[in-house]
């Protein structure tokens, strides 16, 4: 399925790029004036190779679950059955994630790639565990490649049936305690930067933990020598079963030329991994938001994305992505309904 | 009216405002993980005077609309025509304020409070006309007291007639060829602060235009030296039509406990001249956008509002508050939606 994937991506479509530009001339606005929003209508046309592109609607977010052996390194205050416990309350729309999806009639679809305790069956949850969470990575690798490889093609199975169901944009969710930790090392691993410049609070950790789960990315990375040449082992190595199917999911968008708007350090973490597998991925993804976890700032910059949201989040489960969408579809619909100068006879400057 | 609407608004509701940071403490999600959003979710529980506080749903903008004779300064490159073709272009539901309005669901009322020329009536056109167009502030005063009484007042109408109508947001809009000078102007005067440190370049003018128009601005607040103590004269002095009407809007929502969501450097001015005239209302004001035009920093500042998007816009017409509002709603939403520890059985750090 990867290979699939990756041969499917392609560039940006620089014609349609140059209509979308051609067009934003004409319409009734002062040249430039809608800012960032100009830019990124551009971009979306590159990528669906139309212009104007369609309009990313409807929207679907996937939130990926799973655990994280690191827990026993103590790098947070939660208890590790909270990453179940949160999918339960996802799966009965109980958490702000569930709150915002319905103030912008998104879908939501909790994806079980390795929680560590079992599951019942529900509806809107899709049972593809990989295995009961990760091993420590601050022992030994977290997984295997073939377990890593196994979680990818999860994420890419899920945006390939959420495609067929209809939906025109994809948005990432995330839900594993300690998580944080591993898309910090993730993060260093794509990128150079040294643990104290990715490694953030997480939850909430007082300075003492902090200071503690800083010298726990730091010596994995010591440990492991990540090479982003060789992305699925620094997968497999220090990151998270969810990071892996994040990092499909987000190659099945790029593969079929729709918008995936990313959420925060971990989906940055894996969006990391899948601009290292194909570069001309990044032509799909739209930064949703900056989040505190300064590792999404570092891994953002990396990839040239600029945040559309700013507004001191650090929660996850995909609530950047979705306070994001609308501003991402008024963008694109500027190109399907405003008027031209001439249409609206409007003078011009 | 305007005595009734000042009578009517009141300080945030502590006790309500305490309520609703209590209910957050025990949502399920880790304290504080919504950033700017749980303390604009409180303070409109305090606006409300309830936890929760309604959700702000339905939304409307509305555009007030008005010419300048300040246009004649040449302080920018488009004809004052403009104002009365875009006014045809909201109408027939073609600009980019049309369009980001459908996106969200919001209703768009435009208002003529003074247009230099005579428009035909037509649907979700309100004829208020007080005057066609301000006199040149840079000669005299841009209108009378009674003007300016009698713009605040449509306003006011104008708001009070949304809330009937069922609206329980509302959002600033405006359109007006010259009006950022005006702006500019209203800015410097209420703030205190210097002309070149509020004027911006508008729609795009070039350096030499640029230079002039802070001259302009920098001539007319010595000739007419005004004075915040008298907001009422400030906006007769130096402002617009549009600027004065909007301050009755702003202050129309304040007197009905709902946000008003403000857009750019226009509804800055003219939330600046509603705080002078009932400071409480800046209870009410929700910044929807940094606008690109320093006088709306300036003034968020002296406001203490801080913007929620910041996208490098600069089209006025509400755009950037109707970007914002699925960010308020989703803020809101939360106190009504998300579930509880103990109810969800999530344990807590």
């Amino acid at each position: 399925m990867l290979d699939t994937a990756l041969a499917a991506i392609r560039p940006l479509d620089d014609d349609a790029m140059a209509q979308a530009r051609a067009l934003h001339a004409r319409l009734t606005k002062p040249a430039g004036s809608l800012g960032v929003l100009e830019e990124l209508s551009v971009r979306l046309a590159g990528l669906a190779g139309a212009c104007p592109p369609p309009l990313p609607e409807p929207g679907a977010v996937a939130i990926f679950a799973a655990d994280h052996g690191v827990h026993r390194q103590r790098v947070t205050g939660w208890p590790q059955e909270v990453t179940a416990q949160m999918v339960a309350n996802f799966l009965a729309g109980g958490a702000v994630v569930n709150a915002f999806a319905r103030q912008v009639g998104a879908s939501v679809t909790v994806v079980d790639v390795g929680v560590a305790t079992a599951l019942e069956p529900a509806d809107g949850l899709v049972q593809a565990r990989v295995r009961p969470g990760t091993a420590d990575l601050a022992s030994g690798p977290a997984m295997t490649v073939d377990e890593a490889r196994a979680a990818i093609d999860v994420g890419l199975r899920v945006a390939a049936d959420l495609h067929a169901a209809g939906a025109r944009v994809l948005l990432t969710g995330d839900m594993g305690i300690a998580n944080t930790t591993a898309a910090a090392a993730l993060v260093a691993g794509f990128t150079g930067a040294d643990a104290a410049e990715v490694t953030g609070r997480g939850t909430g950790v007082d300075d003492e933990t902090y200071r503690h789960k800083v010298a726990v990315v730091a010596a994995a990375l010591r440990r492991h020598r990540p090479d982003p040449v060789d992305p699925i082992g620094v997968l497999a190595a220090i990151g998270g079963l969810e990071h892996a199917a994040l990092s499909g999911f987000i190659l099945g968008a790029a593969a079929r030329r729709i918008p995936v708007i990313v959420d925060g350090v971990s989906a940055v973490a894996a969006s990391l991994a899948a601009a290292s597998l194909a570069p001309a991925a990044t032509g799909a993804m739209v930064a949703g938001h900056r989040s505190v976890e300064p590792g999404a700032t570092v891994g953002l910059r990396h990839l040239g994305l600029q945040p559309l949201v700013d507004l001191g989040l650090r929660l996850g489960e995909g609530t950047g992505a979705l306070l994001a969408w609308p501003i991402v579809a008024s963008a694109v619909r500027v190109l399907h309904e405003v008027a031209t100068f001439d249409a609206a006879g409007v003078s011009e400057k």
